[in-house]
């Protein structure tokens, strides 16, 4: 971090005609974007969405309202456009690759979709690590190359997103190992499970910790567990994103769980880290908690995909305009208090 | 409101390809929209930014960090585009009128902006009304016929803005009178005063209340006693908006304090107001659960000017798109829940 263009930028945002401060978060987006980018004229543009579709083993425990079915129908429905984050996407002017990190059945070639299958979909943390130390490395090194492919064409913003029946199940686990929390502390309805469903839900989660109890601690190992391809592509996204002084803008549950996981791998990643919005995922607060995050919205998203990062990048763009834009007190001939 | 529209968008959304509710207020924002504009396509554009300079008698009472003289320059700052709303306001493509309400120097022929002056600057609450009758009415048809006139054009969504430095301490008064409450529990620093600042601003709303108790206690005259040129043009915007079904889209403190005024003048114009941002402004809270306000975003935003408006209308947008491109489960063919 360029704390010295941080700086630069608090003392331009103080100078600009309106009440010192009075732009609230608006002023701090454009002010940590600055010390991020090394820049006095911050800009998110253009943005990189990396969105992994995967299947999780642990869909086979019922803890998903949708059948593992879907997975597959959405990574179509994504790359033809119709998904929310293909429209919110091109709304926004984000540049969006698909990955299929291994979902339960080969899709074959789809158009827009980038074929980076590690397996038929992860193992059951029920039962099992959710995958090899070789799928790991290879998820890992995945996410890398995505960002370092987005670097070389410009990226000034890295946002993961992720879709896959059953996902919130591994996400639940793997932050409460991550955290020390119990099931029960983090495990919600997901898609929308009635409580009888999450009862279910935070029991699987508790036979996958109990599983996996043993086992070394740490956050690596965790992930390779109870985490899912999404997440260790999104994983090594983030380390990546923190290595090349890339800003990351952190989505909802799922993707927090990779971040949580980035952060207790490597410290220094959390420097890079924007939040984009609460969840109505009951436990992201607690995630949030642990990572220090404060998310810009609160709108009940509760959907992944990448989708509550988006509707913040409207944000930052007016954030970043601002900065550069606004007439200061000098300029404008404005007295100041 | 077109109660059908609205519940015809309502299923629409539980047909796209997400989990019901999943896209919290992005979801919730189509449908209001919807049902007031009549239709299965909701739209936001083009959104028309009314704003409204004015000076305040009572900033001769020491309410304000920043000298009066403050209003002419930054009306003209407005006008020039180096303010923070003129930013905005072109970032997101908004059309915006600015108005010269009554600032307390004429600036003469302003290039942008229409003259429209009630006076040089509204009465000295602390010691008389805000303004007389005539101003009143002719401010409330000023908003009108702006309206009126934003309509002419096509627009779809009315914002209304204000500057003037002291502006807080009217809509304070207001507030209050309308409200029923202390003034210490409403009054706050505004653009930035100290606690010795706000105790003596309290003293004025206060001293401001209690000449005008005597007086007939209804809206419109409260608002003609204790509001503003800006207060008063806005209010009418408000109830004319509310007349031709128009969505509103409510600014911050001072705006709030208009939106009061029109609600309780007029209840049915409640219907037609969506509210952007919880302002710094502690009072706002209190205005929010009057209104029964829950408003979209919470960036720490006090600047007025309709600045939190404007930072609203992108997601808008995006709910409205969403709304509109996503495809259903029936033509993506995903499978259900």
């Amino acid at each position: 971090i360029d704390t010295q263009a941080a700086k630069a930028a608090r003392q331009r945002q103080d100078q600009l005609t309106k009440p010192q401060g009075s732009l609230g978060r608006l002023e701090e987006m454009a002010i940590r974007l600055a010390g991020m980018q090394g820049t006095a004229s911050p800009s998110v543009d253009p943005v990189q969405i990396l969105q992994f579709v995967s299947d999780h083993g642990v869909a086979a425990e019922g803890v998903s309202c949708f059948p593992q079915e879907v997975t597959i129908q959405m990574l179509h429905n994504i790359a033809r456009g119709g998904a929310a984050v293909s429209v919110m996407a091109e709304a926004i002017g984000a540049r969006m690759e698909i990955f299929d990190v291994g979902i339960a059945t080969d899709p074959g070639p789809v158009e827009g979709v980038i074929s980076a299958r590690l397996g038929a979909g992860s193992g059951n943390i029920a039962h099992e690590a959710a995958m090899t130390e070789d799928q790991l490395a290879t998820a890992l090194d995945l996410g890398r190359t995505a960002v370092e492919r987005a670097l070389d064409k410009g990226a000034r913003l890295i946002v993961c997103g992720e879709m896959g029946i059953g996902n919130t199940t591994p996400a639940t686990a793997l932050s409460c190992a991550l955290l020390g929390l119990k099931p029960q502390e983090l495990t919600g309805p997901g898609t929308g499970l009635n409580p009888e469903g999450v009862a279910h839900k935070t029991q699987v989660v508790a036979r996958a910790l109990a599983l996996h109890a043993a086992a070394e601690q740490s956050p690596l190992e965790l992930l390779r567990r109870l985490g899912g391809f999404d997440t260790a592509a999104s994983t090594g996204a983030f380390i990546a994103a923190a290595q090349h002084g890339l800003p990351i803008l952190v989505d909802g549950f799922i993707i927090s769980s990779a971040a949580l996981a980035a952060v207790l791998i490597s410290p220094d990643v959390r420097h890079w880290m924007l939040f984009s919005h609460r969840s109505a995922e009951p436990g992201h607060r607690r995630m949030m908690e642990a990572l220090d995050g404060d998310p810009y919205l609160d709108l009940g998203l509760r959907l992944g995909e990448a989708t509550g990062a988006a509707a913040v990048v409207p944000l930052l763009r007016l954030a970043c305009t601002i900065h550069q834009k606004m007439a200061t007190f000098g300029e404008a001939g404005v007295s100041e208090a």
